[in-house]
């Protein structure tokens, strides 16, 4: 079953693989097929010159599994704890990317320094909180994609940076397309799973181009918002002009 | 027709991307013919690996659609305008390639360093100002030309840095073929296609040297005229004696 | 004689170099057969590329030499000593990769920044004390080895770093795999040789992400351990749950 | 006429490309036939896939032409003047690879951090002093040969840095075949062209480690003369231990 959508996460996460983006079998991506309400994802620790089509395990949306002779990835419960609150995606992405880890760690949103990063996401990528010893010792995977929602909450946003200069608005999930979660590393989602790779590989360059700038500029300022929704628009929404038709 | 024009772009695209400066489709070369007035360049938004010689689109300098099934580079505007104003250049890339794109963000020009920058550009690389609302607002691709034309007329270069150790004197855009366009990323140019990728390509690996270095050395000053100008003569101009005859 | 093991340490001092750990001839891994209390080792200052199993030199723990044509690599003595003293371990690693380098040049205790690190190791991997010029004029190699141990004994780890949350509680060798040798570079170990490479890549990797992150936030703290504990756990005792069965 | 070096030469010049230490034509390799008295060089801006062993350019040790059809390298005078003053080396290679040339452009010399720099070089790597207007206004790449020579010369190398804990002992080119041209980049030398290059790969590694180790720990000194010397030594001269006979 779903076999369309087991080859598009199986591609996808070769993908990931590919962009340089993925140590060792660290990484996962998923696929959500709106219709019937299942999710394919990868098979936990399976190293990437191993897998193929048929491995990707299907869930259901509260973590059933439906299909499949492998365990899913451990990561799991993170990823449809977002199929579940944020209306519309298609694909989740989650790596231990170099910059994009770092930023994590250093447990800072990644504000939006240039063009690069506006192209893909209106507004800074925001970082989670810290998860407490009750979430840590709880169900921790899925504590941790609810932590990932809370920082696309009203009044949660403003709080942990503020560097957007869009003060106390949170950042759209749909126009934010990726989150730090602190201490941990990078996720990205999209319309579909491709596009949450494709995302991944922006949030990375983005990171790196932002690691490199402060370094240059100690202090330096977000774009303007003009010229950060002039690039975003560009790309994305009815008047995008980027790209053939 | 321009088939030869197209071919060049075309082989100038790929070894951009071959050169490590592209990442998914960012990044466009375009060629100038002098003869008939005409621009080719790379369609918006279309993979390379999908690429073909006969997919360059041709407009004329106004951005008039000459020829071609598909849409030119977001860019074009901007292209135009560096033909339109830089007397005798035959080139023009644009990349976000790392350390040139991370100097952009950062909002500094790139001083000059070293020998192997004064071996291409004489003199700092200068970065534009920022563009205002107006600008972004307006005909953004058309402005972003012409905030770099700014750049390379009397009075600004100097403002904006003074790093050069040359004062008043704005940079002389035959002898710096490049630009960095602030929170955005490096334009170069030359007398072909193929120089302009070169000058990306030096570009790119000066501002990586400028960004070590000045971290190594805070406060580092650039070279001395005299050590640029002979460096930049020994392979530019009639006394060059760098390569074969 | 022990043919599987010299098959395995040729095989995972490939692996060593397929990760780009490795530079010129540096870097050498062994494996210990605990039933014949033998050593296989690379042979010292061979290329990678003229590397062949057979090659692999077999010398007992005391450093006798038992068969090969070659001598074994100069670091031998210093893998001997971690096999007598590290109860239980298969396979050492030695490499001169570039951030674990760089911390152990450094003379820093890595702290435990991410959940990346903590998904292999246990706490921060401690950095060894220096050596005194009687240990360097000594035997030098068995030197550092003991350098390695003393810096999981009690009463040392807390000395060096204390960064780790931990307070005056030493690493356990066997969930912190890896040391830094003060101005010299890491060693790793594991049950295997295999498992002793692939601590030596998570190592580089946490020691990359681990520059960058102090880089972008000064003075960040370890992660609580709590977090810590978490992913550790997850991949490694009677409640793992990580990768298929 | 000296087949045998050109094609020696020929190849270390590919073994300096294929180390990733050479940015488009930048870079040259030469050797030293001491019996005729006679130097091979790669000629000036040939691109590494086109050239062809018998391309190499034979000079004489004043820079007379004795046999090719091609320009030999605009360094020439550079590598002559080495070759003239550092008696007994067979090599000399020049690169911008990336460290190094930082290092050369924040004009320091590059201390002695750790032993993988202790394995190849004996004591810190000078850099040269700045060259006056009259070097570089006369015959240029001669100048930086002389300059490159005062940096071995008494009463040179402690002033310019007294990092590498040996006051005011110069470096010995035998133990130390290596320099930073200051605001250039790094020449290196040794026996043999292929060994000139080694040098060169591992002058770079250094400068690597070297960067990031002292990111890590600001004013980070040098390591003990002790541990400098074990392990120099343990590679170089008559108790050398390292490899194979």
């Amino acid at each position: 079953m779903l076999e369309e959508l087991k080859r598009q996460v199986y591609e996808a996460n070769l993908a990931l693989e590919r962009a340089g983006l993925v140590i060792l079998t660290w990484g996962n991506v998923s696929g959500f097929d709106a219709d019937s309400g299942l999710v394919a994802i990868k098979p936990s620790g399976v190293g990437y010159e191993d897998l193929r089509p048929e491995q990707m395990v299907i869930v259901d949306l509260e973590g059933k599994l439906v299909e499949g002779n492998l365990r899913p990835s451990s990561d799991t419960p993170t990823h449809l704890e977002l199929y579940r609150s944020f209306a519309g995606i298609g694909g989740v992405a989650h790596t231990h990317s170099t910059y994009a880890t770092a930023w994590a760690q250093a447990r800072r949103a990644l504000p939006c320094f240039g063009t690069t990063h506006a192209d893909y996401f209106r507004g800074e990528v925001p970082v989670t909180e810290e998860m407490t010893p009750e979430e840590i010792g709880g169900e921790y995977e899925l504590e941790t994609g609810k932590v990932i929602v809370r920082a696309f909450m009203v009044g949660q946003a403003s709080r942990l940076s503020g560097t957007d200069g869009r003060d106390a608005r949170p950042a759209d999930y749909h126009q934010v397309p990726a989150v730090l979660v602190a201490s941990h590393g990078p996720f990205t989602w999209g319309p579909t799973p491709e596009k949450a790779v494709e995302n991944s590989i922006v949030l990375e360059h983005s990171a790196m181009l932002g690691a490199i700038a402060e370094g240059l500029s100690p202090g330096l300022p977000c774009i303007s918002c003009h010229l950060q929704d002039k690039h975003f628009l560009r790309k994305h929404g009815k008047d995008a002009y980027y790209g053939q038709k």
